[in-house]
């Protein structure tokens, strides 16, 4: 079980220092910042690698709605639910202070939102509570879709850690405009502590859509996805 | 058939909530938005995830052409057919309206063309009814070459979902700012409707165009690539 | 062996209408356009998609050079050179005829260079004859290298297409601004054909310099990559 | 020997050659520049081509960063050290130097950084020392986490180069505003000799760093993930 959660520590790090790495450090740099573009693949290339990494040690959750989907999904036992996503906290919050601390390298340095996500005034856009609650839930459940069906035993051996990085991409592609894209409350987590923002105040939007939209894709997989 | 086509409505789905609603959310967003690179991406990655996820249950077409083709080609049976096809329209049409649902909670949303494809007035950079014609065909021909292809038995087991998808990537790098790329009925039915503009009335050639060239594709897999 | 040619045909022609017609329709769209990285993208794409659709059928050469420098490394019967350089070009003007008749029915349209190569003054970037010789050169002994090692019994099984598209790709990242990248004779003949600047004078230099750094790639391959 | 040192020698010269030529000439060309995202593809797809086409002859390391990870990790024989990083740093400097000779070929050139790392006045963003540090030893550390992982018996087989030059993608997705994105001293070392800055002065942190961030990587995974 130490093997096991120390491989969530470092995934659920992974994610967060180098997708919201990548949005604080590199997406508006200017002139050739690499844009919303670059933060989806940064995102999606973190769970790619460390699923391939570490995913044969603990199952690469490195994200607490994927480990409660896959509970509600009979993959994975609710015995292990809670410390996995303490794991997982503790994982996204390192990685949100060692960012921390070379965001602040920069002179004239301020955290402002610090990746967080956020509906109404602090969404990127400006969507209202309603479009973020229904987007986070919807992308969710299709993640955990994707996550069950590409590791499913019809599925080629192999290629999951494609189809479920480049799926988060794909998340982020389109969602970031809308609550800078969580589908994930651990990283929502570790850089709303740092943000200036209120994202604290909305932090309960980004562990209820996402653990809800992760019981909706189990739920589904359930009645499409295994055989009789 | 209950799995497959709930399967088929699934994957069509989350082409038109992902393809269209990278489109519709992120593609122009100020100074970082995704661009047309990023939405050809999104289009291609919602088939290369949802081919992983459910192609082991209804072969993961998501498409009326594709259906079409594979039905031409032999490797479909024709009275799945229609089912196949309303499945995925309802699919589109479902997808469409969420993502309508989601765009409409930022203050000001207007729906415009939505996503949806068109020619001349409506080609995003004015391009023939005949270009349109030309560019749907050609390339709908060569994503059934593709699927045909890299699912045959002479090809590496597991990697289709990413030929196919890339594929799917690669058609929308080249001919967005012609018709904002169908190559697929369902995708551009589910978006017309909702789109404020004329896009309906142009949707005839959004069925006619892609089928025409899902066809071509397979009479040329039966020559070149079928062994005799 | 006409399934062989049409397969090379058919792989060219994608190239050229997939990579070209990118470079020509959307590089440039205003605002949302998808730069160089996406011509990138969708030349490596065209040779992705095509080798895992007809390479088991041809090889998937797909390039002049390509056959040239596998029948130096001894992995091509030098009787089949002609047919299949011939089945190239041909496939390669074919798909720049179609890429003019979509591209000319935009109002106002002018070919200008249409994505031909070029040194000195047709250098997208301005650069010299040596720069363009040196560079056309070292990336096709390259992509002769990747060619080779990737599809060497030692690799693993399936994934040189990926290795190879994207190496094409990365060969693009780095050279569009000096040659607008070739190293590909029968790509640069194709567009050459249409262009309204005078590439069809430098094409010389597109048949030499590939077919040269081809013919380098499989020596060294030869000698570091051949067991004894 | 003689064909483990050319491969590596070949590896780190198109690593050099792909991911530093990328940011010379084609990261900033006017309109449709590639952008750092165009940049960190190229660096990865030269880490993923050169692991398929001789990472059977060598392992691939093209880094002496890993090299000496692999050797802390019981990877790699102590012996070979030595060799393996001569050849490394002699295939950057030549890599370097063609890129010059190319770069040099437009009127006007300077080669000013010339794709260089550094820290402070020499970082992209103006990051401080300790930043810089910090970051280098972060991501170098996970770069030998999925070097190691993904070529562990438990991770697919086939899989690493991508795992692996995807991550290498994605370090710099996060880091080029900070160092340039070294986690290699043989590249550093490579461009060092051509810049115009003082890059020089400030190469030991790019050997100090990422060495240090490559044996923290390896011990973590003796820990986490070697199997008792």
């Amino acid at each position: 079980m130490f093997k096991k959660l120390s491989a969530e520590f470092l995934g659920t790090f992974w994610l967060v220092f180098g997708g919201c790495g990548s949005a604080v450090l590199a997406a508006a740099f200017p002139e050739v910042g690499i844009g919303l573009l670059g933060v989806a693949f940064a995102f999606g290339l973190t769970v790619l690698t460390m699923a391939y990494t570490v995913g044969g040690i603990s199952g690469g959750h490195f994200n607490p709605a994927v480990s409660v989907g896959l509970t509600v999904a009979g993959k994975f036992p609710v015995s292990s639910l809670v410390p996995y996503i303490v794991a997982q906290v503790v994982g996204a919050v390192a990685a949100a202070a060692v960012l921390y601390l070379v965001a602040s390298g920069k002179a004239g340095f301020t955290a402002g939102g610090f990746a967080s996500n956020g509906y109404g005034e602090l969404s990127p856009g400006g969507y209202s509570l309603t479009a973020a609650l229904v987007i986070e839930v919807v992308l969710t459940a299709f993640f955990l879709l994707i996550i069950l069906g590409s590791t499913h035993a019809r599925a080629p051996v192999g290629f999951a850690p494609i189809a479920i990085g480049l799926g988060l991409t794909l998340i982020h592609l389109v969602s970031i405009p809308v609550t800078n894209t969580s589908v994930n409350p651990a990283r929502s987590t570790g850089v709303a502590l740092f943000a200036e923002t209120a994202a604290l105040s909305q932090l309960w939007l980004f562990w209820v859509a996402p653990i809800l939209g992760a019981v909706i894709g189990a739920v589904i997989w359930k009645v499409v996805g295994e055989t009789d």
